[in-house]
């Protein structure tokens, strides 16, 4: 007898043992969500799992705050594009920017794997410096700790983020509505790729970099428009699928994307291709989703278009009124499919 | 020929590798200090050395806050008297509360371990939950990444926290002055003690129980009361020396410690000298040092010893003038030593 409850053909699969962690525990998928729900949520939060955010909302003295954290385990800590160092920025002032807040100021907390080179260690800070100026945001505290050789895996980093909301709206997955389009800030897939080729050694025609970067300033351009924004959602662990699968699940609604209108690039199709990944549920670090009253799409296109990291955001699905939430895709062939998330992951630790 | 410089004496030593990463660049010593001064502050912050304190002052909106953070990778897991759950709501309350702010909401970040038995998870949150609800604090976001079986030790986890401040005072430690008064709310070196207890199997008459708690009412109660706190800090890595010696250097004064003033138990005492250990560098999760000036002092012992958790508080020490920072401690047998910080750590990952 074990702790897992009766034997049943799901049982066979080594994801069936829900007494121990798995790796697919981290992935971003149902496996994921329930551990959060199950665990976390339940027992520390007050919050109901549908009101989850990016980030949390805080009120001190009058100030509307976003509060976020982010840990980053990525392997290799250097790929094509960024570093585990600019990516613990990005992540995290990317999920503040998701809250419609303005990034304001992070801590950093380092977990230093004993017989780590320092050398590597300043590469890392001295990215994460520059990513922080970029995103215009102030590291004002920090922590260290060292764990024995084998403990470890070079480096982890914590950031947490604080940001603060300057607007009325209520940027969340719940103000989601019927006729609301979707709108993608470019083509997704690519960080997730970049380290999945780096880690196994794969050579395509082209190095494909990782699309990481702070989404700040598009957020900004949207905010200081005055555009009606009802929900962000940047596409990391579990990649687009994920993303609007939770949505939908929260919104209480269907949403439809439309496959020929999403962008991703051909040496990322291809890749995806050899390597039997669907683009939906890969990973980016720079890529969100924001979703606009029909009325304003064209609006909200226009200062997107207008930042160097959002030139080519485009309409990729729209939000229609459902019984059951549901995510489907109208294929390039014409066919129309659901969109599930994953249980777990294609790629670990991606960030 | 390595990086590391030309070969002197020094390079005799395992620490003086300045290549690569040591346990005791964790250890809440010189070396610690040291790279957060060469690698972290001079490239990730615009805060001098010497303004470092356990939490950040940030203003957002007219609200002013305290922002701390800090990883928690303790073994064991479960020690008496607390947990690695318990422990990282203490320590970042504590950080908060020793800037004179008012602990309001924690982010906690899990970095677990494949094949981590989710039972001892839910015992670590748990006691999370609890420690949180006793101190006053929510917590209002998280993070979950899963690394690879042997890249971790089951569990690390990191909280950030950002605290109200809701009074006039400048705690810190560039506030304390000659005239000061050094008051430390309870014995020191529990918590030390009971970790390395733990760990080594050792077995003493009676079980040391760790110290961890949170300071957050005895803090209050000073504050509620109106006493001109200067500086408080809490004893943790690299325990009161540590905690002395930065303090001396940044507000550039001498500190007189009083041996026979400082309490520590007897059955710590013991294991102090039967492990070769200086209780002044053992560390405490429970235990802070407030300067206050010394008319105030009266008072200060009055608020403190109102709260259970401080009702041992006392007077161990005072502040002078002097022309180099420096902390001396007056023997029981009425001679005076330098106390130095140590370079590493007595005992790494205690916290």
């Amino acid at each position: 007898m074990t702790a897992t409850g009766p034997i049943t053909p799901e049982c066979s699969s080594p994801l069936a043992d829900h007494s121990h962690i798995h790796m697919a525990h981290g992935g971003g998928g149902t496996l994921m969500h329930r551990l959060i729900e199950e665990v976390f949520l339940s027992k520390l939060t007050s919050t109901p799992a549908t009101d989850q955010h990016d980030a949390a909302i805080v009120n001190a003295n009058g100030a509307r705050l976003a509060f976020t954290t982010d840990s980053y385990v990525v392997q290799p800590l250097f790929f094509p594009g960024g570093c585990i160092g600019s990516l613990a920025i990005h992540g995290t002032v990317n999920d503040l920017a998701m809250s419609g807040a303005r990034p304001m100021v992070l801590s950093v907390g380092f977990i230093l794997e004993e017989g780590f080179a320092i050398e590597k260690l300043n590469r890392i800070v001295d990215s994460m410096a520059l990513a922080a100026k970029d995103a215009g945001v102030q590291i004002v505290t920090g922590d260290t700790k060292v764990v024995d050789k084998g403990k470890g895996d070079g480096v982890y980093i914590n950031t947490a983020g604080i940001g603060v909301i300057e607007h009325k709206l209520d940027i969340a997955p719940k103000s989601v509505r019927p006729g609301d389009v979707i709108i993608v800030n470019g083509d997704i897939g690519r960080h997730g790729i970049a380290i999945m080729a780096q880690r196994e050694g794969l050579e395509f025609e082209t190095t494909i970099e990782s699309d990481s970067a702070s989404v700040t300033a598009s957020v900004q351009k949207l905010l200081d428009a005055g555009i009606d924004v009802h929900c962000m959602r940047d596409l990391t662990r579990g990649g687009l699928a994920s993303a609007v699968n939770e949505i939908a699940s929260a919104a209480g609604v269907k949403i439809e994307l439309d496959e020929q209108a999403i962008p991703v690039r051909e040496d990322v199709q291809s890749a995806c291709e050899i390597l039997g990944f669907d683009p939906l549920c890969v990973a980016c670090e720079g890529r969100f989703i924001s979703f606009i009253p029909e009325r304003e799409a064209e609006a909200a296109l226009g200062c997107l278009h207008a930042d160097p990291g959002s030139e080519r955001a485009r309409i990729i699905g729209s939000v229609s009124v459902t019984k059951m939430p549901l995510v489907t895709l109208k294929t390039r062939i014409g066919t129309s499919r659901i969109v599930d998330m994953l249980s777990g992951e294609q790629l670990p630790r991606i960030c």
